[in-house]
């Protein structure tokens, strides 16, 4: 079943907004066992949304449309659409009743213009947006017997309100329409090897997979996602297959799996870590409060992070985290002294099991012959001692506090795995 | 000028990788004048490049793609454009030393699927990488008289190579071929009004600006960004425009001006507390480092930013940054009373002229009637003492952490604006 993306907005084509809509649909479209044919980016224009649409339909079962619903002057997706489907505009009552309700809820008045949110083409079917005033519309297309007909579905292309129409409402409507079997995806979390190597390692494995699975290697910030995809008719059989294949790759692989059906190194950490009940604590120079914030923006974190300090200045590294004033001044501040005693120093302020620092010189100025741009230390205190590590990050600043920041999530998951290794024999 | 762009890969269609290219490529050609009319993410595949080749060219003077140009079997996108161009692969010599220079830098050998990235079609136009294996390559397509020829230029898929390419090559040699003249931007950063009463307050102006001036709206997190585009043969009567205008529209909405020719709020903070050399601290809980994190991705923070507490937890609310632990017992973290603390708390310790700090309940969980998920106190603590602010931001974690984070920002701002005011006096 071929999946076609349009979305709509001039701030999508300006740069203004990075399209992170269409990522998060293929996503989504994927893991119910679509294919996604292209993604095409157009203008708040009638005759470029009618164009791409046509073009659209042409080769695919389904065609999702986001943006263009606002009850601006700008917005024409939904005068289009009437229009393509030869209908007319009515007053919806559920969606109404929903708009008149956000409005309440914000204590403002439904003005004229607001009203006509309410407004849907007579031929579609009305999808309720909780999550705002445009509804969703599901528009059908006849074709040849036999085959279910096409789908146009238009959804607003505010983020949380597409994703969760698209998660309540539109792909299990699809699935359905559609028929599409059922489908059972497994993601497994790999890291510390290449992906080359990881294919030698596994070749066998993955050859002898049953016809019903199938493998994807997702390279990905610091690691391997490998994706087993089952299709079939029959959901128990499928998992059964998933769960004796993922065994047999434990075996050949478990050393470098840090997690299951996870997305980022950092939800990898907060699941080791709290599966554990062990906490951490940050201590941060060039990543500037990049780490805390990457595992605070993961529900949870409170269970295991306990906190971090920001040490910009040699100043905050002595008075906040107890790093020695001779230390600096005869290592500098990207040293691995310097590093080891700021790892040490939040992890024994904060009362934490593991404490992570960084420093390095993330650029573009404070180089220097011996401590280039993009020198990083990176130290890990926990209860079995001090672990510490240089990387060389080159000179893109941004670059430089990402690597580092995956390399630490990486060592962190490593760390913690030896320490439960060594006390569980 | 119209260009349309095309981003080829499999990593865009499924999801894995966001699609940020597009955006920034969109922004590069739109500040050189010309016009994006759409964006396609195609698979890797012959077919699917060739017939968006073949459409984007038709509507266009320019067709810009990136991608698919790895020495892997999945890239097929040279191929594509060798035979879409009816030429022939050749050994580009000063691709080769290129490819040659970047495996000797990082010790590796050069393969002979290697060598292969330095083949080009014969008829192209090879545009050296230096920060990548994979060449750049210009095409030209004839047309009718007096207008300059179609070009299709395509570059790997890589962002920061893809970067380097546009700004130092691919940019100026648009300009160039297309003879656009001139074009000078102008953006002015809008905080603490909203668009449709900025737009009241701006009409004349708005309505007398010369016919060379355009202005649009570009409202983003927290704030509007107004860009002034100039146009026209003459660089310095443009400019003269624009500084008469700029001066015009200070004297209407001054007071709500944080920066001009800045992107984002965090600049706007860096921009103001530079030029007035005041320093920050921050003392984060909900927003867990996200602030610090943002500032630091700035080049230069660490001229004005001295550091910061995550405190995540209430033992470090209380021991590194001096929280009163009756004022948790009896107030909770999430009150005035705490966030006050913690700001004052930072600023003294860390030694600053500001402290900020966030304490607030994220969600999902954690919520209560009376302090419900998304309500979060902000303070700032700065020479003429602290203010407060109460907020509730909804019941999504992220959405939560960024709109605090903008909150903040611009409270910054306000509050710096309003010490020197006072002071200037």
């Amino acid at each position: 079943m071929n999946v076609s993306i349009i979305n709509i907005g001039d701030e999508l084509l300006i740069g203004q907004v990075v399209n992170s809509n269409a990522a998060s649909m293929s996503r989504m479209l994927i893991a119910a066992g679509m294919e996604v044919t292209d993604v095409i980016v157009v203008a708040d224009k009638a005759d470029a949304i009618r164009e791409s649409l046509d073009r659209a339909l042409t080769d695919n079962d389904a065609v999702l449309i986001t943006g263009g619903l606002g009850p601006t002057k700008d917005d024409v997706t939904k005068k289009v659409l009437c229009d393509y489907f030869h209908s007319k505009l009515v007053e919806n009552e559920e969606a109404l009743a929903n708009v008149k309700r956000i409005f309440e809820a914000r204590g403002y008045e439904l003005t004229p213009i607001n009203r006509q949110q309410a407004l849907v083409p007579k031929c579609c079917t009305m999808i309720n947006n909780v999550k705002g005033t445009a509804p969703c519309m599901w528009f059908e297309v006849k074709r040849g017997r036999r085959k279910p007909r096409k789908v146009v579905v238009s959804m607003p292309g505010v983020p949380y309100e597409m994703e969760n129409l698209m998660v309540t409402e539109v792909v299990p409507r699809l699935k359905d329409h559609f028929q599409t079997g059922h489908i059972i995806n497994k993601n497994i979390l790999v890291q510390g090897i290449g992906e080359s190597f990881l294919s030698d390692l596994i070749e066998e494995w993955e050859l002898g997979l049953p016809e019903c699975i199938r493998l994807a290697y997702l390279p990905t910030a610091g690691m391997v996602k490998l994706r087993l995809t089952a299709r079939g008719d029959n959901r128990e059989t499928l998992e059964d297959h998933i769960i004796r294949e993922v065994k047999k790759l434990y075996l050949l692989a478990g050393q470098y799996i840090v997690g299951e059906d996870l997305e980022t190194l950092p939800e990898a950490v907060s699941q080791i870590f709290r599966m554990n009940a062990k906490t951490l604590a940050t201590a941060e120079s060039c990543t500037g409060g990049t780490i805390a914030s990457r595992i605070t923006a993961l529900p949870g974190a409170s269970k295991y992070y306990r906190g971090g300090v920001v040490a910009y200045s040699n100043e905050v590294k002595e008075q906040a985290l107890g790093v020695n004033h001779e230390t600096l001044e005869q290592h500098g501040a990207v040293s691995e002294e310097t590093v080891r005693e700021m790892a040490l120093g939040v992890r024994e302020r904060m009362g934490a099991d593991f404490g992570v620092a960084t420093s390095g010189i993330a650029g573009p100025s404070g180089g220097s012959e011996e401590k280039p741009v993009g020198t990083v230390w990176i130290a890990i205190a926990g209860p079995d001692g001090v672990t510490t590590r240089l990387k060389h990050f080159g000179d893109d600043r941004l670059r430089t506090i990402e690597r580092t920041c995956n390399e630490v999530f990486a060592m962190l998951i490593h760390e913690l795995k030896e320490h439960l290794g060594k006390h569980k024999v």
